[in-house]
């Protein structure tokens, strides 16, 4: 059946925007590679694939990371790919099983940096209790490369019973987030040195198990859940939106976000809503058990400063709104170009 | 328990060989990833990792592929990414089940290249039906990269009772080998028009499936597969001789080579068994079955060419040797150093 919300891919040549994780990025997934690849378990576009593999629902994942500087305020490269791709399974609904990962390394590159990034990564992986079970190594020519990219897989066994997804959620259901939002891409638009501009502030990059663990342990109804890492809170709730034709309507005020990021975003002219995550997620629960998970998610380390900050109403479908105080609102958009390139 | 043999990582820098699957690939691969990320399924060094999985024995893989040039005869890299990983899954013994592709853009390739290099590798994914369930694209700013960098990941499910492995191999067994070798190597070198060669040959680049399904349903015994690919059939050999502490004696006049292969290697000084191959594969298989092996091969479609091209012996243990016609004998090496950069 033809979707007339598709949208189509006619770019005349890749441009930074494609990696935001916001419309341009949309437009090559959903206009390019879904069309060409089509096949259910993609065509879902969850945080990761759902396969039944000989009546067992395995989940399957892979991410990228380009991430630029490769050692940052709270981490680096090879920890961003451990907990990127984990935080991809756990909101999936999985328990993870094993990691996978490859490095792309430039000529030139420092053989002792390479080892602190496997490192870096190694302990990433020992901490989330997950073995790196394989991997690749491919090395470009100097100048050909940024020194390191890394390319995670996992797998993991999706928890039997549990149904997440877009197609789960109902109005009345409440939208809970982990913990403060934006860290991690205003941490690495510092890093670079490129804006004169100084913050007490790290990435988040972390694993979600504690959090994701305690959250469905307590509430095993969650209706879905995602970790709004490229394109922010405004790219992950606008999909949820528009792919489950309800509205996600946000409080303003329930939103928790550092003085340095909202500082950082006035003077850049940024929306904190679009800066990318890696440590955080979304959840949506019936209201019911709302109160119960927000508990769930504060009493698990690292949840303190969960909130609850939205909740999903009929209409207007498709669209992510933002109440204030003042009886004002505002469409929150997905992002569109890419003010904070390769921030992971 | 130290192991002597373990090569150790003190390189300066990242230098091209590195990436070649010859020696410094290996003090990469044994000398840093694997002491730092150690375990069980890791430590095995197989072509996939073998996990078990609620019961369920599951082989999960993954590559890397910057190919240069990204089309060449026989080839792109989108059918390399697709058959390289399905190769890794078959020669672990395991049906693949799914791939997922991710893929690192440079800004400023064309839109139009893009949807060519991922026609077709839905095209070869479609023609090894093996769905594609997921992904992820990064972008890396113009000169950060080189048009189009892929790694595709793959999870199989292994053939129940098969045990693959370096420690299954005994003396007597025979290696057979599924058809021509160093076809792709040669093929990406004249492809990069660096060399003043022509040649009529194109890369082997395809999916072993039929012929690996034709062997293993004949000789359900097979002790150990490996697709020869970076440091072609001179490393398979030697991390299995080394790995089994065994020998593995090659009747030279067995091998068979293409006329331009080994024309453009006497040329070049290039030893063909360290040229790489995409779409052949190596078995080792009891002495008793080794010809109903090669029937198996031979009868399947594009095994017509395969041979049986050397045994296994209790010594010299470690070592890979050539015998000539004369009675003459030469110690087989890995590669080392990088005569052809980034041929997968």
């Amino acid at each position: 059946m033809p979707d007339a919300s598709r949208p189509t891919f006619g770019d005349l040549q890749i441009e930074m925007a494609h990696g935001a994780g916001g419309s341009a990025s949309r437009r090559l997934l959903e206009g390019l590679l879904v069309p060409l690849l089509s096949n259910p378990a993609l065509n879902a576009l969850g945080d990761s694939a759902i396969l039944d593999v000989n009546g067992q629902r395995l989940a399957f994942t892979c991410d990228s990371f380009v991430v630029k500087p490769l050692t940052f305020p709270g981490g680096s490269i090879g920890r961003l790919a451990v907990h990127g791709t984990l935080n991809d399974l756990l909101v999936s609904g999985a328990l993870p099983v094993a990691l996978l990962a490859s490095f792309i390394l430039e000529a030139g590159f420092p053989g002792e940096a390479l080892r602190r990034h496997v490192e870096a990564l190694a302990e990433a992986a020992r901490g989330a209790g997950v073995p790196v079970v394989g991997g690749d190594t491919k090395v470009v020519e100097n100048g050909k490369g940024d020194g390191l990219y890394i390319t995670t897989s996992g797998i993991g066994i999706v928890r039997p019973g549990l149904r997440l997804g877009p197609d789960q959620v109902r109005p009345g259901d409440r939208v809970l987030l982990s913990g403060p939002f934006g860290d991690h891409g205003i941490t690495i638009l510092l890093a670079r040195g490129e804006v004169d501009l100084e913050a007490d502030l790290e990435s988040d990059s972390r694993p979600l198990t504690p959090l994701v663990s305690a959250l469905l342990e307590a509430v095993p109804e969650v209706r879905w859940m995602r970790d709004p890492t490229r394109g922010g809170l405004a790219s992950a709730l606008n999909e949820l939106s528009q792919q489950s034709s309800l509205a996600v309507i946000l409080e303003e005020k329930a939103l928790p976000v550092r003085a340095p990021v909202r500082g950082a975003c006035e003077l850049l002219g940024l929306d904190p809503l679009q800066i990318a995550n890696e440590g955080q997620f979304l959840a949506v629960v019936p209201p019911q058990q709302a109160e119960l998970a927000l508990d769930a998610l504060r009493g698990a380390p690292g949840g303190e400063e969960a909130a609850m900050i939205g909740e999903i109403r009929e209409s207007p479908a498709g669209l992510v709104i933002a109440e204030t105080d003042y009886g004002g609102s505002r469409i929150v958009d997905m992002l569109i170009g890419d003010p904070l390139p390769r921030i992971c």
